[in-house]
């Protein structure tokens, strides 16, 4: 193979390697009357942490992110193992800023740090494990969505786009927050998961074009996005105007909602679940948005590392 | 703080600011019937992959090194998450060893990877967790050693030591295959459990005085090893000397043998589940070796990460 690939790309010849995996936010092992959901992400400052970032916002993101695939399987979180590469520059104020941010994450989600491993790195590494349990007949996939079902969204979308977009530009925002502190949808999924209304779910960490593209794969369906429905984060047409802010929303990663599908019968129950917006439906095919009558199709672009081969 | 500080000395300082960690070879987390056991570990190029590994061999080293921790527990393994932070120069060919290597070591011990996170990295950089259960009553633990208790250990000592050695001195050796193909003691441990006589376990993965100053430290006991007891590795005297066989059985890292303490009505029972060798007993306090009725204190020395602070 010439030059790099994709993330997605080397995970399905990485599958073939290992005999097959799930295509998941998290890995689902059998735990006699649950499941146990865990999920593993490697973060690093060159690709995860902006400049801006504080040491103790990078100890929380790197637990909300993890905690963000607990919630995607619909789970409660039962802790985080850390394991953190630390470069020769962290002094003792960094040390305990990070650590501080990892704890506080974890609280704030009902949860802990249960230990890790520490260890000497060129660069901050920092690989977060989250673990969580299930009830089985409550457990949330990323297969499960069918045409006519209600597709949907929690939170805004383009935040963390638009966070980045201010930050880069000189630009006052509150979504400067929004990407450098964001917040799991625990509570948001649980209850989700509890209406019985939902078929299908997964965060949309790199952005909804993509996740809208592992839905379509693993469920076998389309999607057909309402442009005009889209959440757009607060105050981000007014910065970066209309059709940047749906490239945001569509292609920028870094925000944490979850993004899923509702049998339409399920609407009132979900509601009842949390906030959410209707933002399309499940098609039998392709990825379409809609405005004003006309359809264009969705690219699979979003935030994919990308690996040298 | 002034300087590094090891890595011991960092856990200390991270378990405050978290609020307590348990202090086990894994996290222990309650599952209703059972208990789930969890451990992760972050190996990188520079420190942990010496240069005539081949990346199977590295796959391999990163999944046995968490599976060591699943067998310290006693517990079943249950699978086996994959951090991998990949450099630019990863072609297709070590990618698909590497995770062979991950693939085929799970598979060898029963078990299999579950899924994980890829990502570009500077550094070639695995972060392993694996996760098990255990039956509440067969849990072991580091804490338990009671003075009168017999010392033991599985398999030999000093082979990862000796086979540094070897590479670095040019010498042929097959503990050079130990080093670089470690093997963790999952079915011993487990037949160890069951036996019903093991009152604390840990695995020597930092050397053996490592080993007894943290089981000392948690079980609050002392460590009397029978110098002349110690079952070097194979080759190993002759290879480096009496006294450097005897330095690297207590000091060098990288072996996988499981250490652990007996109530002494309970031999019989523990020979019978594993080979095992008594290597001293729990005593009330210090950490000693005795050699034809001389006794010298341990020194705290082992393999620990130096982190910069």
């Amino acid at each position: 193979m010439n030059g790099a690939i994709g993330e997605r790309d080397l995970i399905r010849r990485i599958s073939v390697i290992l005999g097959g995996l799930e295509n998941d936010d998290c890995a689902v092992i059998d735990a006699g009357e649950r499941y146990l959901v865990a999920s593993t992400d490697m973060l690093h400052q060159k690709t995860d942490f902006p400049d801006i970032m504080n040491p103790w916002q990078m100890g929380w993101m790197a637990v909300a992110v993890n905690l963000s695939d607990i919630a995607a399987m619909g789970a409660e979180p039962a802790g985080v193992l850390i394991a953190a590469g630390l470069p020769p520059e962290a002094d003792q104020y960094f040390i305990d800023e990070l650590f501080s941010g990892f704890g506080d994450c974890a609280a704030l989600y009902g949860t802990r740090i249960l230990g890790g491993d520490t260890d000497s790195h060129l660069e901050l590494t920092i690989t977060g494990t989250s673990l969580g349990f299930v009830e089985k007949e409550l457990i949330l996939r990323r297969r499960g969505a069918r045409a006519g079902d209600l597709l949907c969204t929690t939170g805004s979308l383009g935040a963390a786009g638009g966070g980045l977009w201010a930050w880069q530009n000189g630009a006052k925002s509150e979504l400067i927050t929004s990407l450098l502190e964001p917040e799991p949808r625990l509570k948001e999924a649980r209850a989700l998961a509890k209406s019985g209304s939902v078929t299908a779910m997964m965060d949309n960490s790199d952005g909804l074009a993509l996740s809208l593209s592992d839905l379509s794969e693993v469920s076998g369906v389309g999607f057909l996005v309402y442009q005009d429905k889209l959440p757009l984060a607060p105050g981000l047409v007014e910065m970066v105007g209309q059709e940047n802010a749906i490239d945001m929303a569509l292609s920028a990663g870094g925000d944490y909602e979850l993004v899923f599908t509702l049998r339409s019968s399920g609407l009132e129950a979900a509601r009842r679940a949390c906030d959410l917006t209707v933002i399309g439906e499940v098609v039998e095919e392709g990825i379409w948005m809609e405005r004003a009558g006309k359809r264009r199709q969705i690219e699979r672009l979003g935030y994919e590392h990308r690996i040298g081969l």
